[in-house]
């Protein structure tokens, strides 16, 4: 089919970007920058190109006309290919350049100003990217506030009065949580033994523990970044990044451990179906669930290490005369950090909502982009209960706003709600349960293959997940999950 | 000017398709290969199309009418990029096509052929390419004879016939050279204290000799791979691959000191011409001469060791009471090989000359593809005394032919001639001698580049090495320096 064969050449325009994006952020020369962002452009170009032309039209509609009895699969495909024509075709390609113009010039701005801690100097270029931002919703239309057709793009399907209502709910729960977690955690004040931890020794027990929960690297790699991530060069070629603390093996385990889970959804997605919806992640609120099941749920959990504590203690000769138990106390500290990225399992979601909030504020037009830093210290505030020391460490701590990334915080924590209900429906089977216990995690790597990846972008979010897990998406696994770890 | 503008974007395009083919060859997973594929094929299309379009053609017939009083490298890019495009519009799409299936097929029957040692089950892929070959050589059209119009493609403006005639004329002392070569290392048997030489170690060894002789890694990197290649990914990102053997440091090194040359000429080239004729290297028998320059005539000197061999002895212990003289006697071994890229200085020129003549003949049709492994062997034993065990170490033992690539072998000798010359005329000003001797080769390569890398492809191949050596091209330097070497 026609619209099938345009799909699959998209996939592999977007793909050789990907190849190339990889090889950017992991082996490219220092002076080779310029030129790589001319590769970049103009494959992004052809790929918009592609996807909005007339061509791409009349074969969708020829599709779409002709589907009075095909399967389900397919009109799921038809469904999302027009979902995304219709999105993309709604900017005009004047737009799209001005966008990424901008995004481009206030990267660089934002990377001076944090730097400084100068908002001012930030300050113009995201009054422009908030413009932007609110054209392009202006553009694609929504149902109750323009941060719908923002978060859309994300996580389609939901709406951001939902969203905020989530937040509002869970926003008692989560913050005394956090409070008493980092009390008792300050009362600990657990500490690793110090290193080195040999990087080439990181390395081979990461690679073995990625191995161990089916990370298939006959389909994939680990390579060294600065800012760690996992992309999709091919359809059986799943890159994982991480980078290297010598002081603390567990950073980069851990982030092995994350990127480990978006890669074990993307080598589970369909193969043959590359390029098509349902060979597709379906959006960052369950791509963010696999990395954080595999991340925190197994990779914190005691039986995880019951396991693979002695390897660890082998490999790692500091290790020897520090208890599991220490260990484990370790993992599971929690303290209040100004920012995000650094942040605790038990004190994460504070972080996304205070952003959430702002950020819903800025694109309605009820928060000026000159009050964006006090109004980011006092919600700061009240939530962590002090303010941060600049602006370096408050607004300007994240590039996503610089990327003209607007809409998508809110997935973080959406993602560990997800991670949470899924994992717990599928330890409802007590075969997975005893495995898991076992650190066998192949039974509950099958499940997530069966529920979770194989259906690709199919099905909507909330569907994938009240098919999965038995019940419509709910925060009540989440929380207990973080009382049974920190309470 | 817009015929700059679309040969620059063609080279974004190319350079594109260099990463993903650096990529596959050094990184690539297992499983992830026929996606690959269809990037490269995407690409590639890409390119030719561009490069074949009638938009293209009128973009260079306007500058070319708007040309009468420019520079003279204007001249020569519209010159160049005018031979371009009339070979690649000489082309019909359907030839192209029906080339690059064919040696994709080839490909892998001559794998399968070169295990089993079996010519047969090769032949029918070696006539279908002998016919697309000529084919496109009547449609490029020649002088004298079909192999010229195959030549053409890697070393502009030569004849068959007179490389013929040069190569004729040193069969003789290239034999006596070699079988002299051959006796005085066999008396001698030089062999290198036994491993392992540890790969980190070779790799921290082999990069600071590419850094001595000047390549920037600030625009270039050097990788692992199975068959070492250069390949440049952009104006300042030059990839060099080696590969490793525990037993032989050295195999490693002349590796990267090879693919450096090669390097260090990519680097060379004006990097604000990327694309255009001007920025771009004029042919593989220019090419080959900066690599077989570092390789043979600065890394196998003894000049070079007097320098490095101290910190190769700090670097591998077992080199500690090894002589400096036992060593370069291993350096210069000599022995008559089967397989060509085993073969050492003093032989490998033997091997060029017997397959040039066997493909000037397949081509001229005066050899049949039944009758090719007789002849190879026949050829082989007059010049190397002995018959090849069988076809794998005989007309199978490369996969130039079964890729198509049927014309070139000529080049690597011709890269030999004219390294030679270059090193001799450079060797004239006695500054570069002296800091030559000195193992300080900035000189040398300030001299290279202003000679040879800096003109690009704006002089046919015989011009530039007149203008840089002052003589026409000759084999008298290189006859020189193997005497000097061997005898």
């Amino acid at each position: 089919m026609q619209i099938y064969d345009m799909a699959r050449e998209h996939a592999v325009i977007s793909s050789a970007k990907a190849v190339i994006g990889w090889d950017q952020e992991t082996y490219l020369p220092a002076a080779a920058a310029s030129h790589r962002a001319s590769q970049l452009a103009w494959l992004s170009a052809r790929a918009h190109d592609l996807a909005t032309s007339e061509a791409w039209r009349r074969a969708l509609e020829t599709a779409e006309a002709s589907d009075s009895a095909s399967n389900p699969k397919h009109r799921a495909n038809l469904r999302e290919l027009r979902r995304a024509f219709d999105r993309a075709t709604k900017l005009p390609t004047e737009l799209v350049a001005r966008s990424a113009a901008a995004s481009s010039l206030a990267k660089h701005a934002w990377a001076e100003a944090r730097q400084r801690a100068d908002f001012a100097a930030f300050a113009p270029h995201l009054q422009t990217l908030l413009d932007i931002a609110r054209e392009k919703a202006d553009r694609w239309g929504y149902a109750g506030e323009p941060y719908d057709a923002l978060l859309e793009g994300y996580e389609r399907n939901t709406s951001t009065a939902a969203v905020a209502a989530l937040f509002d709910s869970l926003r008692p729960e989560l913050r005394e949580i956090a409070q008493r977690a980092v009390e008792v955690s300050a009362a600990h004040s657990p500490h690793l033994p110090p290193g080195p931890y040999p990087v080439a020794a990181q390395q081979e027990f990461n690679a073995q523990v990625a191995a161990a929960v089916g990370f298939d690297f006959q389909a994939g790699r680990i390579d060294t970044t600065t800012h760690p991530f996992c992309t999709t060069l091919g359809p059986r070629d799943v890159r994982l990044t991480t980078r290297y603390d010598e002081a603390d093996f567990t950073s980069s385990l851990f982030g092995v451990l994350h990127e480990t889970g978006h890669g074990l959804y993307e080598q589970g997605l369909p193969a043959d179906d590359f390029g098509l919806p349902s060979g597709a992640s379906v959006s960052l609120g369950i791509h963010e669930s696999q990395s954080r099941l595999w991340e925190n749920h197994i990779g914190r959990s005691r039986a995880f290490w019951n396991h693979w504590y002695p390897l660890a203690q082998r490999t790692f000769p500091q290790l020897a005369e520090f208890p599991l138990d220490d260990f484990l106390r370790y993992l599971w500290r929690a303290a209040f950090s100004q920012i995000r990225v650094e942040a605790d399992e038990a004190t994460y979601d504070l972080h996304i909502l205070l952003r959430f909030g702002l950020e819903r504020r800025m694109i309605a037009g009820t928060l000026a982009v000159a009050d964006v830093p006090a109004a980011w210290n006092e919600g700061f505030a009240e939530l962590f209960g002090f303010a941060p020391e600049d602006d370096r460490h408050g607004c300007l701590q994240d590039i996503h706003w610089a990327m003209g990334g607007l809409g998508y915080f809110a997935t973080y924590s959406l993602g560990n709600l997800n991670a949470a209900q899924l994992h717990a429906a599928a330890r409802r089977d007590p075969a997975i349960a005893t495995a898991c216990d076992a650190a066998d995690y192949a039974p509950l790597l099958a499940w997530l293959r069966q529920h979770v990846h194989a259906h690709g972008a199919t099905l909507d979010p909330a569907d994938l997940l009240t098919q999965a897990t038995g019940s419509p998406p709910s925060p009540t696994a989440y929380l207990a999950h973080l009382r049974t770890r920190y309470l």
